[in-house]
């Protein structure tokens, strides 16, 4: 079982910006604790970020060939990107959305998602444990599929 | 670690109600499953469900004697009720705030929720198993205090 | 043909409250009015107010067990519960939603009825005999299922 | 009691026009049926339909010198018709707005109606059946006069 | 000096409808008092009127190879008609808006005129007055071009 | 001279919800004080609390056969409650409405009063000293009918 | 029959100021011609302009113990003094609400007259002539009392 | 093959009209040109142009029994017409909506289309050549079946 | 303990502005009232009105220097003057906002106060009283600092 | 005749994605049909695809070069990009917008094209044709000047 | 070069106002700065503060006689005063906006600027320093003319 | 002191580019400009130019290793990218935000800046002259640390 787990812009910067929000440890650690939990669940990750939506769309596309799953925190790119909406509703494998914060307890712009109605969950406000829940998640869905929507 | 999961409107007709959005599964069964989750958990759930805003006003008044967190799926209260959300502000204990559905790929009015800025986070999409992931959430939150808001 | 008729917020102040509007007759009156029209028509009705929400979704979910149709008087209710509207649509009996005054000619916020899109009909603004059609309507459609919807 | 039966536009193409919303029988069928009805309520119907705003106007404006009562379905000029609205207010006699279908349950713009605040009441939903609960209501509003507005 | 004096729907109906807002005296009274102003200021005027905005566009189109200025009152078709907007931008004739009573202080729809950006003026809330208003500014104009916009 | 004081959701919790902003001081607290000042100003008070909205709207309605006046601070059901909005108009006693803290400089929903309109008169941002001012006011209105509105 | 035309800010630089929308002649010119007007007309008029709102507020008050009507151009205020609202709906006398250009063929907030609902009557986009209708509308209203609202 | 090209209000002003805008071409011009585009596409066009609505849900509605595919320049109507919007999904035939100018660099009441949605495609922009693509567009359509909605 | 009671545009006017709002008496008379309450209570009061915002802002500077407590009814400026609003936020002196009307029972427009978010609380709708009422609680503050905002 | 043929995100997807909207043809086959109606149409197109927004802009600040025509369909970028908007508006060359689907008929947001308003005219809805529409419309543009906007 | 430096309500409050957001420094203080800069630069200013909007459209028309360039801090005028906007647009002096603090990063209303349209240009966030780069700004464009809007 | 000076999309079409908006010098030769100013102020500066989102979010994160200030002119990516709002937020670097047109005085999308709120300060409609402003704003408070935010 596959997993690309995607994050947007500026999501290499965790440790580093505004740690009260996103915490201390480095985008690294995060990396490193994610592998952690995919392995003990029986997973393989794929890790990625960039600061660029074309390259997002990109990889989603790619994935479509192997990953059975993706977990995707967009950043930014969730509250603008129409692009990420149209890739995520046009590959057939499950979105798990995750955010760190609650994105809600934030400023106006951030409630608002433009991918959630076409991902298939959403998990925000946990910190790092928002990725470990969506493995999780995403394992449970590849060893039955979810009876309820 | 006392749990309170605390149900909203017509929950209880869970598996007779649209059951191609909310699945087959009554809401007795439901309850099993996450009585079993919180047994491995090593916690202790109280489950209850209630159609009046008032009740559910009142249970979560009480739980700050006992419970160390609560898992809230308020239905459709979730979209109206500011005395919940006054009382989640006003207990000090941790609330997440669950659905079994997307509600963001459903109606307009699901996709706005009263109360998701006064709850720590939220969990949406995964059916049954968005209530797996909740007490999984609070049992790392009560482990260990999460750095990251 | 059992016929659940639902009454919510301040209707049983009939005959006292703005007499101007909601006529001079009291609840008792228009209760008796309308047992005498099921009776013409061969039909069981049971009348009921409440000025609690949660005793209207309560009363909704156990009509599903014994009533061939409903019909709703929510009174303020009307414009604010979304979980009216889920209980509606949970249920399989048709609702036909009803009003005494003509709600379009009043305040702004009557205008807008939440539980509207999932009653099967509405009749408003004819005093007391929105009740007497609500009923013919729900006979009519017992006798041959409605071919338009 | 002379009733005028005022259908807008497009009504003329009943039973063809998306039947799965409007049924399947046509206009003139409609036609035969409501003078059935009228019959039975001792009314006479005069029974017309235009897809010209203008011909409404003149027909109710018209109606004012001979009807003691109007049944208007003004189709698609509901929802943006000032004129109609208008005219409505400008005659005496009492107008009952009625729709085939839950205007409410369709798109946005079917929900506002511009002529209900100067209607006496509503009646929408019940496929031709709203036409017959409509001339029930003027019947009982001729007999004698509504004390609840 | 030949003048177009164009009325909208329900105008016709002067007098009779809600005499409080649109006086007393009917529309052929008001026919006569304008033929007066107008002999009075040497103009000679055409007064029309119908309820189909189709009638008042063709009108103003045939009123550019005669008509040397039009009042218009366009009753409700002032707040829908976009018809009425490009047909009065494209003939070269200048337009003055009319309104018997003060539309501003009446119902929020009637505030927005969709005519008024390309009419030359507006005269509104002065009764018969303002029809006498109108042609004594279109006679002003004629006279000497206005230097002001 | 006899008071209902009618307190809604969460306001059992004084003292220990939000200190900053609700004061130190418990309901019990408050409650005693309220009576001394009521007897201060030759009053009788009878204070309630409920969590429940149809609660607060039954209070009223048997208020109406024995309270001179009511004191409501409807708590969070302030800004959603159409049900309370028409008992206050449908009884004949006045009602004042008050708010502990300034409801004007917090969140934004806080700012609108749906029972407002219908209330004599508003007092809110002096803590507790908001339920002495609003029974002076009640007494005074008790002496002398208000002049002015 | 004494008339107060009042001016509101930068209505004094007339002939200066955007002279493509408000023309050439000066203010005084404009007064002289105003003057000649109300000669004709068998009135007198006292013309004053400010750019101080408070100003404009004392000339109404004034005026309410002299004058037997008023001509407002209020300038930019039109848009945002409630206080001047305020005043005209205080004092007894019919104010005409005046504008040289075509407000509504101008910027979307010249749309917006927050005057209107008060004035008994608007006329705007006539220039220097829209004065002059003002005179002649008030000289008509107070040899016989307006029957039309 | 046979076509209903049908042109709503003031498009007979073709020509005369705003020619900075629409051309210099009348509308008896344009008309030769698309007879000359239909009949080297091998289709038979029947071109019409009414200023009235009403005229043009005729059309439509009579075109059902003929036409295999209407072009619609709707003019103004485009912007207000619930009633155009229902006949075009009321009849089962192919409509192409097409505008002479690019409506979306115009005012911002021109952006909206109601019948956009009800139509199989759009074309604007390119002043008569619209209806040349447009009819270029049916014939395609009518040779094989279009793939892709 | 000195007081500075302001009061803005038009309130100069009270007992002939519309009286059926604002009561006969005149501002002397509620001078006097004022001044009489003041004296019970211990207090000096200042009481200024002026139809100029500047004034008003202005006063308010310079009570800075010498008053303990205002009394603020800023009129028709409550809807609009953010000015009075920055100033109110400068000056450390409380201040409460006053209304002789209920201004929720009233226009729209009436129902935003700008002000409100920078006071310490506001008292509506009890006419002279609610000087009274306001007077009593910047009393009550000065003896003992409000424990809760 | 050199056109560049740009497509915005996901458009390399086609045949994969959503087949039922966007038909079952590749990009590449849909990249050969073009090429051969530009064949018959003596032109020769430069077809590109990029999911960056940059790579758009880039390309059009690049067509500026040697480039008479461009037909873009931008894809989700179409409701989202400044950027975009800004390059076609700043470059000289015509471009032409593209749909595959008629937007019109589908979510909220593909209603709203930020590009249209400088492009020269739109086609949607008609398939792989919309392409072909383009190419003829922007070489009748090159054979003679649009004399009509 | 005589250059007008203006500043609306309340900023002589400099220094003892919200110090956080603007400063320590009185508004004297600030003068001398301004006088000193203007110094360097070869410019003489006058500096000139008021209360009063009416007070701030006099000096502006006053300074079209005398000044080559305004610097105005309008303070909270910026937001509501539609004067303000028409005598810059009114005079041919160029005006450069200055605000002290970041206006966009505070409250909501201090995000639109009513005059900003009319002005040159807008400097913000600097502190005193806004009105040094203004005078700098002032002076670069007097020695020759901005070439670029 | 080192200076990031980043330019947005088709910022390098200046010159060419609109050039009574944005003027008739090149990128390059602004770039000169700058540099010759920098040198001045005895400042370094790195300036670049993207039309890709994502490299000006990198180049942001890059530079908070070695700038000590960023003047930033983002195009029209000011009104959508919440990627670059997000890395302003997430560097510690003060941000002078520069346009060279009055952005307030075109369209209406372009009144919203979604950076402003992050940055320190903005400078716009000074053409060139707005770089050198920043550079001059960033040396101050680079000398001393501004008192005033």
């Amino acid at each position: 079982m596959k997993i690309l787990v995607l994050n947007g812009p500026n999501l290499n910067l965790l440790g580093e910006r505004e740690p009260e929000i996103y915490g201390k440890d480095s985008f690294e650690e995060l990396g490193r604790k994610i592998e952690g939990w995919a392995k003990e669940l029986g997973m393989v990750v794929d890790i990625r970020q960039s600061n660029h939506e074309g390259d997002l769309v990109d990889a989603i596309q790619e994935a479509r060939t192997w990953a059975s799953g993706i977990v995707l925190n967009a950043g930014a790119l969730t509250h603008s990107s129409y692009a990420l909406r149209d890739v995520i509703a046009a590959v057939k494998i499950p979105v798990v959305e995750v955010h760190l914060s609650n994105v809600f307890a934030r400023e106006e712009f951030r409630k608002r998602s433009i991918i959630s109605p076409v991902c298939i969950g959403q998990i925000s406000g946990f910190g790092h444990l928002s990725y470990h829940l969506a493995l999780q998640a995403l394992r449970e869905l590849g060893l039955r599929r979810l009876t309820v929507v």
